[in-house]
């Protein structure tokens, strides 16, 4: 398909699903950035999850998020809740402002669903030239390290540096070992999982990804990947006021789509703080980075797949059960 | 040794290797909090270093740190080539005091020397009621994932979360698999170490510590790591103007102390982004995580040996080497 006829899915099965003009655009534009740059899981593939929640009433799909500013530091959006896009994309204008004021800023999203990648807002905040790093919750899957029972969501989290006539450096990563679908599709392809992807229902250590469908996953990284999702639900809930993982689960009704939740996200002006010369500088890094054997980049497959104007595949009966929606 | 010996031994081998009162004063309730709390590897162990350093003149033991703000967010701190702990104490006030008027501020030091943990910073935070995120780059001892040559410090990170009536939430971790010296330690000991820790010298993988010390280490949980060790780099360094790992490492004398570098230290307050009932609503999720079989709370050791009022023990060829400085 071409980004086009893409974009035209999107906005169709959104206007039939009850979403006005506002959350028609920014739900289009998500999904068509992630196709377009080959994020296969977070584009079409979640219309589906999208629509199950418009149905059922959980989400509102004519939100309409008001931005606020709490501190000339701190920007607050409510997200009236509808999905994450369109409250991400009426505040990370006023964060920007706020951060290239003060040098650092950060927004509380609350009252929202969502259902995305997380590069699209720490990209958008590097595009003017700032640091970003974002935060989300969801439902527990997750078991903290040493115990057999989820209480984390995968709970990813990205970060965004500004490069000069380049892509920003990215990456958006759950802090879960591996997500619960690539367990799946190894288990469909009958691959071993590495020791530390997650435990069987009776809570042991498994690298059989059929067992660990049925148990829990684990943190990336031991104790202290751990570590890292728990400041997320501190961060992304505790911080904003909005829902823990476990709260947003006890909460949801369970129709296929994504929970109530919050976002945190942070803006840094490296221009403010280390002055003039700081992309220069940080550029001499990226060039000893860049000149190691081996080392590579997050996020430039993304980037690569950007530039290609080359209809995209797209699964024949995720097109087909999406055009019944 | 009784707490009192421990700060004595402090005082008096500072005071004898050119440091001025601040210094000694700073230094001591550094190195003491550490043997207080059983991190024995920040404790007295470091002493030689931090003298090495001052009899060498690379660091000022009289150094008098000047605290300024950038904007009414951003905190500075040039640490006039004086080790780290006068700095960050002269600093923290000021940070904290930003932080809980615009719900978010952020602290650059830079021309400083760090060489201890990294909670003391991040504890002072949560202590008036805020939450800390602390991060500092070193000399390349770490592979980016996926190549063979070190380009990262071991890069710790560190948070704390403000508690009531109890000790806060704290983590402090190397973006390393290991620290060097758990993995000479482990080398000496004859015991293998999980894959991933590091390479041998040809750049292969291997669980044998003897042929990683000829090697090199890498980050913890893999690409994952990785990319958050490389947003340690950008923020220590790149945000705020000072010395990547490998500008360090260029520049230092190697006279067996800490190269001059920079540290990144966030406050956010809570009470301002989330409202008056934060704390009420995240100690349901602390009292759901402790009722989790096998889940613990990092940093819990540590508390519990600082309520400890018994003497500590010091190794004695450590004190004999100490007592010669």
């Amino acid at each position: 398909m071409s980004m086009d006829e893409i974009e035209g899915v999107c906005r169709s099965v959104f206007s039939r699903n009850g979403c006005d003009q506002p959350n028609i655009d920014a739900l289009t534009r998500t999904i068509v950035s992630a196709e377009r740059d080959g994020s296969d899981s977070h584009g079409l593939f979640r219309i589906p999850g999208y629509v199950a929640s418009l149905r059922s009433g959980k989400v509102n799909g004519k939100a309409a998020p008001q931005v606020s500013n709490k501190t000339a530091a701190i920007v607050s959006v409510h997200g009236d809740n509808g999905y994450a896009p369109l409250a991400i994309e009426l505040g990370i204008p006023v964060l920007a402002g706020s951060a290239k004021k003060l040098g650092i800023a950060a927004m509380a999203i609350t009252h929202t669903h969502h259902f995305a990648a997380l590069w699209p807002e720490v990209e958008a905040l590097a595009e003017s030239g700032l640091v970003g790093f974002a935060c989300v919750c969801y439902k527990p899957a997750v078991a903290p390290f040493g115990a057999r029972e989820a209480l984390f969501g995968t709970n990813p989290i990205s970060f965004a540096w500004p490069r000069p006539l380049k892509s920003p450096f990215v990456f958006d990563m759950a802090t879960a070992s591996m997500s619960m679908g690539e367990v799946m599709l190894a288990a469909r392809e009958g691959h071993s999982v590495p020791p530390g992807t997650g435990l069987d229902a009776n809570g042991n250590e498994t690298t059989d990804p059929a067992k660990i469908v049925d148990g829990v996953l684990l943190p990336f990284g031991g104790y202290k990947g751990s570590a890292i999702a728990m400041m997320v639900e501190l961060l992304a809930a505790g911080a904003i006021g909005e829902r823990f993982s476990f709260e947003a689960a006890e909460a949801d009704n369970n129709d296929g789509g994504p929970p109530r939740g919050g976002q945190f996200i942070l803006a840094i002006s490296p221009e403010i703080i280390a002055g003039k010369n700081w992309q220069q500088h940080c550029e001499t890094f990226f060039d000893r980075f860049e000149s190691i054997d081996g080392a590579r980049l997050p996020g430039v497959r993304r980037h690569t797949n950007r530039l290609s104007t080359a209809p995209r595949l797209v699964n024949a009966d995720l097109l087909e059960k999406i055009g019944q929606l």
